[in-house]
């Protein structure tokens, strides 16, 4: 239960808050951030290599879309098990290492990361916690200023995990930051709307929803999905338009509605044919983002229009924190104490 | 519906003839695999990228963990889009490009490699079709020999796969194959013990399955997920052991069973906490793998003991195979013609 007896207080406080988060961090550590973007640009890595877990590793899924993108270069996602449990220590000259973690404690990314520095790798933390061990752990830390985050469900430590690696990406690659200014004001738009709650209504006795979206959308999918498992006990279950076609479009029926995340630019046009094929079986389908491929969804949720692609997921995924809140709320559950779960996970 | 008019004939039949073209793959492709492997060896590469859709992503995480376990490279997974949606050209000299695919027909995934060669990287196909447009595109070839497979639903060439790329990284530390000599006989006696099979009576009603295993089994737990969504529209739900406590964990309860894939040696070891977890919940749980390990368990389909870890994905998915053969076919399903699905999927 909340501290002060309302279910959910703490998150839908923590999703109100986003304008401000965002603001505070563009406010108060892009001139950090330029610095260790300079030592990236000196160092000159040649491979990206990102750890986290939960919903910090979809912000790496994040990241490594800007890296392949902006930055022309090879990046993969480790297996922190593979350093923790099978003792792998590889050769990492030439490597830089983004660990991403809200609370900077789990055991397996500090070790991780340890063997990381060991090998060579130039290490990066991105954390809401700049005293925290994996923050020790890196050579370098992006604090990403969200303020202290009560509720299990992590929702503005994401948005501010997603504008600190923007901003790292995009000074590394000699960017001003500009497609980040408004940020905050698109924010403000999308939590007063409020539309996410709105939306809410016809999940009221919804069991198994998929979510999709490809390029920058698909960590939003990812993301989106996570909210709904932790908080409203939903079978949510994330795909790549592309993988959704390779299998898991056969349990699509009418009673397993899609959630797709169609950003304005290339994402939105690539999922086009996924659309396309959903349309054809008569999915019911919920877009949030560009108005203008709506056509034949059961629900949409526009998102303002000129939102630059490459920081849509920021803004993008608010509306889900919004569904996922009401949507527990509604059904009589406590989006800030799901149950079996914990703040800070262990994981070795 | 099957040629014959049986359900699922093609498929069973092609579960059942692992061990044969498991054993073709050893004794004919072997002398093969280990020329391209001297390439490697000679390249050097200092980095591996892998792209792949569907199945064959599985089996590309799968090589993901040999390489980070056995050869200590890092290593990543692209996403095709990058490359076909957003036209990035990274620069990847050193690097190896492993592509996985069963038909080698994906246009995105032929791209994505041409691309890929034309940055500087050393480009391998691993396929069940030499002659293919993605076999032609790469530099060198692994034909993984599985014969040709009728189902929608892959299952031989998936084991195929993942021993073609077993062989691949043994040749190129060095090594002779050996863990993988057994592996024929292995996939006989569970293939003739049929126990996935018995095990799916009490699944008849299920509607929400989760999946589990860490290190070498999650690419498993991935893709006996994909089985049961493709062959009998569950919504089966993946995770790593690690990520399954980030969230994931609130939505089990009684109606969603847990299936995990628990092999003998470190990945049996890792898994054990979140077994424990599971246990405190009361989650039904079928273990798959090691009888030793099964302590708690609604049920247990026991491997055979003395399977090499590193090997032992290409035998635990076997029973995942007949389980979700079974299910479909007791549900009235055909999982030979699954609803909305084509073999070959063209996504761009």
């Amino acid at each position: 239960m909340s501290p002060d007896g309302q279910p959910g207080a703490l998150m839908a406080a923590e999703v109100a808050e986003q304008p401000q988060s965002l603001a505070r961090l563009l406010d108060t550590q892009l001139g950090a951030i330029q610095l260790i973007a300079a030592k990236l640009q000196e160092a000159d890595p040649r491979f990206v290599l990102m750890c986290a877990r939960g919903t910090s590793d979809h912000a790496a899924i994040y990241f490594k879309y800007l890296v392949e993108i902006l930055l022309g270069l090879p990046v993969g996602l480790t297996s922190p098990s593979t350093f923790t449990a099978y003792g792998s220590r590889p050769q990492l000259d030439d490597v830089l290492w983004v660990s991403v973690s809200q609370s900077g404690g789990s055991p397996d990314l500090v070790d991780s990361t340890a063997a990381a520095r060991d090998g060579g790798a130039l290490t990066v933390a991105v954390t809401n916690a700049p005293g925290s061990p994996l923050a020790v752990a890196s050579e370098y830390n992006v604090d990403v200023v969200a303020g202290p985050e009560r509720a299990v469900a992590a929702t503005k430590s994401y948005t501010s995990q997603l504008l600190g690696l923007y901003l790292l990406a995009d000074a590394w690659r000699g960017g001003d930051a500009s497609a980040a200014r408004g940020l905050p004001d698109f924010a403000q738009q999308v939590v007063d709307a409020d539309e996410g709650a709105r939306a809410a209504a016809r999940y009221r006795f919804v069991e198994k929803v998929v979510t999709t979206g490809r390029g920058y959308a698909y960590p939003t999918a990812r993301e989106a999905a996570l909210k709904l498992m932790e908080t409203c006990y939903l079978s949510a279950h994330p795909f790549s338009g592309a993988d959704l076609m390779h299998g898991p479009l056969a349990m699509i029926d009418e009673t397993h509605p899609v959630i797709a995340f169609v950003p304005e630019g290339v994402g939105g046009q690539a999922i086009e044919p996924v659309l396309q094929r959903l349309r054809e079986t008569h999915a019911d389908l919920l877009i949030i983002g560009d108005p203008n491929r709506a056509q034949g969804a059961a629900d949409l949720i526009a998102l303002p229009a000129g939102i630059p692609e490459e920081v849509s997921p920021i803004i993008q995924i608010i509306p889900a924190q919004q569904l996922a809140y009401a949507l527990s709320v509604s059904r009589g559950g406590d989006p800030d104490a799901p149950r079996g779960l914990r703040k800070v996970t262990e994981t070795h």
